[in-house]
């Protein structure tokens, strides 16, 4: 066992050391090449697509009857601010029993275990199974071409089952999967009230900007979270008797989330039942940003003429992200505010939730169970957000996550790190998963 | 005329030549003393004032029954943004017919005037009135130590008439003149809901300071501007029959104001007298700022910790900022925002308006109409705020507000100008002020 995470340890160190990060369009040709070449010593035959930003790292091989596709990407979060780290984000260290390095775990760390899960299967088996890879660059800004990459070459990518890209252990150490992740769209409001700042003593009788953009964002939701943007429930697909009975079985981490975040209760009051099903399974509005006017030390006495919010909706199946832009129009026009506008950031990602009954999800939570030797937790979905459904819509097939984090892996932050133990234990059911799928035993 | 316009260029570009920002705690004692020096040169014996932050340059002397208090200030406003001046802010320009410079009208060309004015009734007359001079170096960053000083030296400023900074003609080229001021207290709104920010996926629970915010201001005032706060009106002092009569008598400048400012109509669509009511004669809350969470380019998917937002009142008599911030805790108990925290930013100022009803009132009046050949607009208060409060209450005088500006000289702002010829003829107002009141006629 030493002699694999050494091998993992190599290569891992290998592929942060390209500072591949998207937002700032920073070595994504170095990255794509360099997972080509990792995707090519495995045995798999690896295409650069081009065309849909960075080039998309396409890999296909192995033999056997079905076929398995990995979703990842190589592009990383900026590393700032880099005077929170403890080491350089670009280079791999090792220190408490983990591995530290920005895209250690997110997710060039989740790359490297299913390759190694790959290579233990090789080594153990004697042949490479039937794999394809998707490997993206840009997950990490909104992976806006993705959906028209899966649409084009969708037989190219054509599998019975996906594997998505990242997961672990929960705060209490469970293992745990997924099967769905909530779709996005993110926009911006700006009210403007006057062609240029004024002096506050106009107040008196010039509207103010942050009054109406303050009243247009009190009037997107109500104290306890609910959305009161009209249609914006309609599509809302209800929960099936199986998800209702997947997300009851879900632990009630409430409470400890409740102390970690340093709040007085959750929207509602939610607990529980109702604190999972909220978090997972329901749409909601959140507010990234407000600013305007001064924000120095002090006070200014100024009327800004203009104040901009920006927001995100999280939405599930099946809700369109395209649809709540103007479903937000409408509602600002009924309420009166025609001096605020609808500015949308991102074309937004949809929603996806693969069907809890296909076989896939019990053998991949079987998997994980037989290599923890515990009960692993199922999520229908996540919280978050990801392009997963491009894949579900165009290849019908069912995606599930599962992977080598835990709680504490500062994804997106300084000091990302997995823990090896997790990436033992997380690769080992990777294994398992290909042994169940492919050898049916 | 000629050499008098030359004496005070002369005069002003002296001053001007002093960087006394008072924001920056610069070249305030070299303000101090220039000024003091210059007063000295008029005849009158300086003091400077120690112990109420920058030095106060107090001086009297002159002959006559009555005495007239000038109040005035050295410190200006920081010139930035810089690039956008055409010339050194520090150094007086003159083209276009006008004096150009950080100061040049507020408040080093109304002090200048004032000296000249001075110059010209000694020449004139032989000899020179019983005047008094307050020159203070803080009033652009709130005056805080004013009120005490003229609590404590009501016996030295003691005077029968209070001669206001500044003034000058309004956008029709009228003189204008005031008799009050409205008072101002700067606070700021706090939101905290969570130690530290989240990733806004957490939005389905966990509450959102932004919402928190906007829904606490929005509960400051009514769609038409009216301040929702228990108690706010509680001590507005109505107008009297005679306050009512100035204040019909004001030109209706709003649709001027309208398109200047591009706006597409004024709160409660005022026009009119309702316009000038609320501009000079009612309360108000601004918002003069508000920032939470991310403000770049683009989406950043986080729900921020805390929110803030800066805002200020405007008081009319005999409302009391000191007790503002405590109506506004009051009110957000009320309406359930425990989470909503009151900062008061500065002590404030209180409102002040002199009896228009008092001789002094009317006299100058009729030095400007005189001075300028035409009917002079007398505003009650003006919309802004000043420490002209402890002066009405300790000395019990009037005081009136009259001076060389223009709506153009973009106080504060870049291009800080005055044009020569209202120079001129506000400076003739002044001098016909001081023959009326000292010589009678």
């Amino acid at each position: 066992m030493e002699a694999f995470l050494e091998e993992a340890r190599a290569l891992l160190a290998e592929l942060v050391a390209i500072p591949s990060v998207s937002a700032e369009g920073r070595a994504l040709r170095e990255g794509a090449a360099k997972v080509a070449e990792v995707l090519e010593g495995l045995g798999l035959r690896p295409e650069l697509h081009e065309g849909y930003g960075p080039p998309v790292v396409f890999a296909e091989g192995g033999e056997g009857e079905r076929t398995l596709l990995f979703y990842n990407h190589y592009d990383v979060q900026p590393p700032d601010p880099l005077e929170l780290w403890d080491t350089d984000p670009f280079v791999l260290a090792e220190r408490e029993g983990a591995w530290w390095a920005r895209g250690a775990h997110d997710d060039k760390g989740e790359l490297v275990a299913r390759v190694m899960a790959l290579r233990l299967f090789q080594k153990k088996h004697g042949f490479l199974p039937r794999v394809k890879f998707v490997v993206e660059g840009e997950e990490e800004v909104g992976s806006p071409h993705l959906e028209a990459y899966v649409a084009e070459k969708r037989d190219r990518l054509k599998a019975e089952a996906i594997l998505w890209e990242a997961g672990g252990v929960d705060a209490k150490g469970r293992p745990y999967l997924y099967a769905g992740l909530k779709g996005i769209v993110a926009l911006e409001l700006r009210a403007r009230t006057a062609a240029f700042d004024l002096h506050s003593s106009y107040g008196a009788v010039v509207e103010n900007p942050i009054y109406r953009l303050s009243r247009a964002l009190a009037s997107l939701r109500d104290e306890e979270g609910r959305v009161l943007i009209p249609g914006f429930y309609a599509k809302v697909r209800p929960l099936t008797p199986l998800e209702m009975e997947v997300l009851a079985e879900i632990p009630d981490e409430s409470e400890a989330l409740r102390e970690a975040f340093g709040v007085r209760d959750f929207l509602g009051g939610a607990r529980n039942l109702d604190f999972n099903q909220r978090l997972y399974t329901e749409p909601c509005v959140n507010f990234n940003g407000f600013h305007a006017g001064y924000g120095g030390p002090g006070s200014k006495t100024v009327l800004p003429a203009e104040a901009r919010a920006k927001l995100d909706f999280r939405l599930v199946p099946d809700q369109d992200p395209e649809e709540v832009p103007e479903l937000l129009r409408r509602h600002l026009e009924a309420q009166g505010f025609h001096d605020v506008e609808v500015v949308v950031l991102e074309k937004g990602e949809r929603p996806a939730r693969s069907d809890l009954a296909h076989p896939f999800v019990a053998l991949a939570r079987r998997a994980l169970e037989e290599a923890f030797g515990e009960k692993a937790v199922l999520y229908p979905n996540m919280a978050g957000s990801g392009p997963m459904h491009p894949f579900l819509h165009h290849l019908k097939a069912p995606a599930v996550g599962l992977g080598v984090g835990y709680p504490g892996s500062r994804v997106h932050s300084p000091n990302e790190h997995i823990r090896v133990r997790d990436f033992e234990r997380g690769t080992l059911a990777l294994l398992r998963l290909l042994e169940l799928f492919f050898l049916g035993h």
